[in-house]
């Protein structure tokens, strides 16, 4: 894959998979030069310190050259906007791909706003990420031995094959989905835990002042797990649940019918099932240590 | 603290947390001889080969000396067993510490089943694990810069001094907590959390077969936070739901109550609610990382 190169490339949003996405192109030099945008001003500043794009713009309109890639890494709210921008600016042949969370919605919103012929758009998503927000804390690591779910729109194989290849030399293995699929499948392992988490780390907060003070205190115990994922960016995870409410509120109520066979095993103390529930969950855990997706969790602090 | 000396130490339960003890106390040299005591045989073994212990039995019975300090680390459902023939056993004044999740439960079983006078008794609960099981996960490090809470059944100032100063020599920060307050804050730091987990986890398992296999292939999304507290071992919790039945059952319903603010607030596109919600939730995040109690978490694999 070291033959890959683009002259010229634009990361739209520069957060923390943008600035992670910079980092790594600097890093396999897939790329002469990188551009980010942002509308950011704090963004803006940031990036410029960290060195790790060419220049950054605030606006599209102030950029007078064309790209041969972009990258979308925006919230999901923000690409009606984007790509009603990006079908003026283009005019020599684009390859695009995003980030986006959601697939369904960035596909109708593509479909109903870009004709321009000389855009070449793969919906894309890896499924790579941190609590943390902000170029500050992206890293080019960030992408690899994880997966990559394209949901094409055209089967146009060598627009296929470029942006795969793209995801690829970041480490990543890319994997073809249909958007409707990924959507509920990212549902479940994504926007219900992300939601729960948002609804326990709540509970807490509307506590009485001293048992949320203690809850705080003594949150190693498991709740700090929670926060975690309740760390990450509100306004994404706002943008989610409206782009994927369907299938977000199906796995929810599948979530709730399940969480209330708990409540009851544990008022009627019916120790067996509360076992073999909790069994079947470790083995789970155990197969994705086994496939190498589970992370690194160090229960001390590191300074 | 350098002048803790205790002579022959016993742990009882040599599981994740007992085998973090023996390595502490060695690595603190606050004892002159540390056993252990376990029922399962892998685990006799397992403990026999990482050489923490000077030897390990199967049965108390099988003892023919007296200890000077005892921790018991097993579950819950065990400690009626435990201090029945800890009661017939001691001969000389021993001091007892544990590391129950629940505190009103084993206070109760200890009031119940011990009349010794030689017996001095300091309830308390180290906040620190791992949701992996067994000795050989064990490590001195567990307990450094957490908090243990203590909550003593008899105010004796020298005894409440000489465990205390044993949980701070592995670098702890001990607090004294009445024992039913101690079970109400820990149901939702610890007990909402994890079974909220499970049922999430829960949920997946019960999803048809190839969407339960893409779940777990792309767990990096989210999901896999809940696997890690779900991997931990499922008699401890099976043991904690039991004793502690009320106050989780209390916090389940506040938590439930919640989550259906934030399913009818999807339901009906209320972004400004969630948007709100969610900023609060990363400032408690923020909060926890500022009190050193956030651990530390790496997306990539190492190995």
């Amino acid at each position: 894959m070291n033959n890959i190169n683009y002259n010229s490339v634009l990361i739209i949003g520069m957060g923390l998979i943008g600035s992670s996405i910079a980092r790594a192109i600097n890093e396999k030099k897939i790329a002469n030069k990188i551009y980010g945008l942002d509308n950011n001003k704090i963004t803006i500043k940031k990036t410029k310190n960290l060195q790790i794009v060419e220049d950054i713009y605030e606006n599209l309109d102030d950029i007078s050259f064309q790209f041969d890639l972009i990258f979308i890494c925006v919230p999901l709210s923000s690409y009606k906007n984007i790509f009603k921008k990006l079908n003026n600016f283009i005019k020599e042949p684009t390859l695009i791909t995003d980030v986006g969370s959601t697939k369904v919605s960035v596909i109708n919103d593509y479909k109903s706003l870009i004709d321009n012929n000389k855009i070449s758009f793969l919906p894309a998503h890896p499924i790579a990420g941190l609590e943390k927000s902000g170029p500050e804390h992206g890293f080019a690591k960030l992408f690899y031995n994880r997966y990559c779910i394209i949901t094409p729109i055209y089967s146009d194989e060598k627009i296929i094959e470029a942006i795969s290849n793209i995801w690829k030399s970041f480490g990543m293995t890319v994997e073809i989905m249909d958007a409707v699929r990924h959507d509920r499948v990212l549902a479940m392992t994504s926007h219900i835990p992300q939601l729960i988490a948002y609804s326990v780390v709540g509970t807490a907060t509307e506590l009485e002042t001293q048992m949320k003070d203690e809850v705080i205190k003594y949150s190693a115990a498991g709740f700090r797990d929670f926060t975690r994922l309740a760390g990450s960016d509100p306004i994404m995870w706002r943008d989610i649940y409206q782009k994927n409410k369907e299938a977000v509120l199906e796995m929810l109520d599948r979530f709730s019918e399940d969480l209330l066979t708990y409540q009851k095993a544990i008022r009627n103390n019916d120790l067996k099932f509360l076992e073999e529930k909790f069994s079947k969950s470790k083995d789970i855990r155990k197969i994705i240590e086994e496939i190498g997706q589970a992370g690194t969790f160090d229960p001390t602090e590191k300074n």
